[in-house]
């Protein structure tokens, strides 16, 4: 931060400024400078993202729209003295960033100590808040310096804007969204930034209403606190640095598998089938809505009326209307047919009012009411059958492998365990391939190259970002992810990662660790964290911890599967060669107790032109993790759905 | 085809050259044809995408996999004349292309006809398959040409394999699948290719088990009978034409965002809200598990049973050996505690065999069980209240464009809609794009360059595949891709769309057509087909036919919406700008009757740091009709759901 001399010269500076662009000529806004498409604004990263940082464009005028993350006034027309001594404190709370302060407030209890001392936090955000309304109420001539976000990058933008131009006790309130068009300058205050923008028009201006209410507005919000507020969350710097992780990761896996010639399919979500064979499926159906619509018959048809534009609201208005006449007609002894008239309308609307006001209610009741179905058969169902999210897309992916060779799908995939993890939500994304041709082998080539491909993608082209996770979120992210990138992942048969289990110092682990268990997130972390230190794929696991449809080994006791087990993170991998002999397959679709009816169609793929194939599935919400180092996946998924809690 | 005479020669000549290989000294497979990555096999497309269509790599040895598509044998004992008098029938279906014959017969009557006269179709396929049944009785050596397919592109390569390699019985049934190495010489059939593989290792042999059952045996399936065998299907040349198009336009989708600075983001699928305010939405929930569960309270410990690995076949197995074992111990008179302790274990086996048999039916009965839950409450389901499939991911990408700018969505929406429609399935895939600080003009913008950038980018990309759709399904297609690229969108308001269809030729909509009516396919196709013929842009709709967020205009009857119709495939896009005022926001939620509450985190948007923000969502399938000529959408998604219709 500049010191207080450097920063008294700039706002002189400032105000000489902020007087002369009005008795200039406007220019019209130079075309060489990147204007988004399809929105009249400049995109900040097309600002900084130039190489000279935006410097060689000072002079232009452009327009710039984004959300107020930070603000500072200094005024004008009290002496320097004043200022100083009364503003500072709100000024220095301005210049935080929420979301940085946030995290090391978070992370760092003594940090919090530290900003108590020197003024600093929720004491002093009320002096700041106080002192605004104050100014509002008796304006002083002042000029605002916003930090704008808009999204696009990590940086945000200065933007000087004079009170005349709007109200600083709108405008400095956090979260405020501002569309301005002004001209490029170098910085009047001095400090990190390059350019800052001189506004002359305040265009677009959308307050926040109720300060209390604003959720960002408060300043030491910890992540797992902002997971109620979803839809606001990406305007946090690190949760913008998430999305656009996210999105770099998005675009890193697809290429990776159009450059190998893989064809991406969109494999079905809802399905008859049950896609591992365990059983944590929803159900999708209509008859609930039936059951619903059926308890409150007038419901539909209602909605009907109101699509007409029949509102409570209005019936209400046109009531107090009626009463009113019908007591002017009393009162002015007008004829009784008018009178009567005006009282049997009166009567009808009084009725059409206690029905809207009844259905209402009801409406309000829908969410908790019970729904008493006598009778619920699936073959009334919308599909006459009953239908699933699906857990998993490779079985339908299969039946592409099995005649277009290699294909991918991503999308949405379904569990509904009860168990609350930091690993899992409901609904997650996942990366599937199958590879037609391929057995165990090739798909952990596959998959350790996919896996590589991402870390070095993401550190290559998500630089800024990545930057912003080093200094404020995790600060080992580029070493486990450069492990990632150059280390060979050590591979093991299960067996021999029971062994190293069950020879664990100091007895770790009470589980009675034996040939057989399902290794929890603790065995595989204590394997890649603290054995081998680097990524570990472990295989031949027994068939009885697999799905069904992985290939069975000559052993008969273990599966062609694997599991890719990343330091800090865990499987982000599962993987196998699927059971291509049909015999061996309906035994196990048998043994496991599954009804074989529904897999019929995936035991014809075998039936007939059966080919040897191999795929994996990568949770690609555990890859951003990965990323990202935050260590709750419900923190990087943009809506996180889970036991209990579904928001919006 | 090539005529006898020429054939004839061929089969000697390949004759002469089926008996060399052999003797040659097996070369090394030479490093610079691509293999496959992940699978140890050249793939077709990289032989055929090279400029001499694979003409260089002549001597070369090679793996290939693939389907057989077609096939023919000669046979090398029986005198010439013998051998054209009786397999000709036989080889020139073999000859034909699945697809192509079924889409020909299927598009033209007189052409069954004709093939009829020519002794061509069922009698005839029947014949080869008979005279293939009695070869394998009694072989007789000969050399088989197979059309292979890997699914990588349109052509297909021609695999020589001799009948001491792999039976002829087995290898020349359409849909098996085949894995050979061989070497790369010249066709020695003449006719269209330019390469051949003469086998001379078998590495892997996937047959048809029973030629009978597969569906694709028979050599007329139109697309809709197809749809029954959704996993059989990309097999076809016209649907895995359709899955590379599929595939070209998700990264052309994908490109055109990214090249324009739009983030991706994963919206949820599973939510609370209604997201268009039109309720044909599916539930999702555990309920229903829960009271199947109950009222087949065993069923969850007996599938852990069965994990264990006790089956009924293998119980009814050890029962018939228990039950020997007493038989023998009673024939051979030895002591009687032994007899005992064998009756007892009998016993014991055979109480075990009864519960598994009584497990077994129940499973089976399960799918078409009653369920008779006394009540369903949700807060007792899976996220404690009713959770539904999303209908639209825009009012969730609003979040994220209210706060990054620009942002994209890709992924699956659900309908429960109950009529049948050629345009309409339960699941579909929808492109969503959301921009901050834009208006309707600029929303309208940007779905016409994402319009002309697929079809573009289709025409560029799957060249081959729009050859073989010209070509094969429909002869339009590259005129109508054109227009959409090539042409000024007409944009009109929807009065003067209604003006325009109130004097439709021949008083031809029956509808009584006025202002205020949703447009039907019909109405659409009028404007886009028959006056414009060109793409049209409807805008201005009256505020009842759109969702309740878009934005309402200043006349308060109609919103900032429009849809982009394009001919013979309809509204392809449906944008607008959306309602950034609260006020006016939650007036129209509570206008509509819609439950005020779900909509809380959505109207926060506007209390706090509004933007003015437009945006549209695209049906993805629908391109994919466009770009294909296919009329019914069913026949592009890869496993289509709809009202009643759910298999897989």
């Amino acid at each position: 931060m500049a010191p207080k001399e450097e920063a008294h010269a700039a706002v002189m500076e400032a105000k000489t400024m902020a007087s002369q662009p009005q008795q200039q000529e406007t220019p019209p806004i130079k075309s060489h400078i990147p204007i988004s498409n399809y929105s009249k604004r400049v995109v900040l990263k097309t600002l900084f993202g130039r190489e000279d940082r935006g410097f060689g464009l000072i002079g232009e005028k452009i327009v710039i729209g984004g959300w107020v993350k930070s603000s500072k006034e200094v005024r004008k027309q009290p002496s320097p003295l004043q200022h100083d001594t009364e503003h500072q404190p709100g000024a220095k709370t301005g210049h935080k960033d929420v979301t940085c302060t946030e995290i090391l407030q978070n992370r760092m209890p003594i940090f919090r100590t530290f900003l108590k001392l020197f003024g600093v936090g929720n004491h002093a955000e009320k002096d700041s808040i106080g002192s605004l309304a104050e100014r509002v109420q008796h304006p002083v001539s002042s000029t605002v310096f916003l930090q704008i976000s808009d999204g696009s990058c990590v940086a945000t933008l200065q933007v000087v804007v004079d009170s005349t131009l709007a109200p600083p006790g709108q405008i400095m309130i956090s979260g405020t969204c501002i569309l301005v068009e002004g001209v490029i300058q170098q910085p009047t205050t001095g400090g990190k930034h390059i350019i800052e923008i001189k506004a002359e028009k305040v265009l677009h201006l959308g307050v926040v209403e109720d300060h209390e209410k604003y959720p960002l507005s408060k300043k030491r919000l910890p992540l797992h606190t902002l997971r109620d507020w979803a839809h606001f969350r990406p305007r946090t710097t690190t949760v913008a640095s998430i999305a656009r992780i996210r999105d770099g990761l998005t675009h890193a896996t697809h290429n990776f598998f159009q450059k190998n010639g893989f064809l991406y399919v969109q494999v079905p979500v809802i399905t008859t089938t049950d896609t591992e064979g365990f059983s944590n499926k929803f159900n999708v159906t209509t008859l609930l809505n039936k059951t619903t619509e059926e308890s409150s018959s007038t419901k539909p048809s209602a909605v009907h009326e109101n699509v007409s534009g029949v509102s409570l609201a209005s019936v209400k208005a046109s009531l107090k209307e009626k009463s009113n006449k019908v007591e002017e007609l009393k009162r002015t002894d007008s004829n009784r047919e008018a009178l009567l008239a005006a009282i049997q309308d009166l009567k009808k609307t009084d009725e059409l009012a206690a029905q809207l006001a009844a259905q209402e209610k009801k409406e309000k009741a829908k969410d908790t009411a019970l729904v008493k179905p006598d009778r619920l058969n699936f073959t009334d169902d919308y599909f006459s059958c009953q239908a699933f999210l699906t857990v998993s897309g490779r079985v339908h992916l299969e039946s592409y492998a099995c005649a277009l060779g290699n294909v991918y799908s991503f999308g949405p995939r379904f569990k509904a365990h009860t168990s609350h993890s930091t690993r899992h939500v409901s609904e997650m994304w996942m990366v599937e391939a199958e590879i037609a041709f391929a057995e165990l082998e090739e798909s952990m080539n596959c998959a350790n190259d996919l896996l590589k491909h991402l870390c070095k993608s993401v550190m290559e082209n998500c630089s800024d970002d990545m930057k912003f996770i080093l200094k404020r979120v995790d600060q080992g992210i580029v070493g486990r992810l450069q492990t990632v990138v150059s280390s060979t992942f050590e591979k093991i048969p299960y067996c021999k990662a029971i062994d190293i289990l069950k020879q664990a110092k100091e007895k770790k682990f009470n589980l009675n660790m034996e040939w057989g268990i399902t290794l929890t997130e603790e065995h595989e972390s204590y394997l890649a964290d603290e054995i081998y230190k680097k990524p570990v794929i472990i295989y031949d696991y027994p068939k009885e911890v697999k799905p069904f449809y992985v290939r069975q080994n000559d052993d008969r006791k273990t599966v062609a599967a694997f599991d890719v087990i990343v330091p800090k993170v865990g499987a982000v991998i599962r993987g196998s060669q699927n059971e291509e002999r049909v015999k061996m397959l309906s035994t196990r679709i048998k043994e496991l107790g599954l009804s074989s009816e529904q897999y019929e169609w995936y035991l014809d793929l075998r039936r007939h032109g059966t080919a040897k194939h191999a795929g994996f599935s990568l949770t690609f919400d555990l890859i951003v993790l990965l990323a990202t180092g935050i260590s709750d996946v419900r923190d990087v998924v943009p809506f996180p759905r889970s036991y209990g809690k579904l928001n919006n």
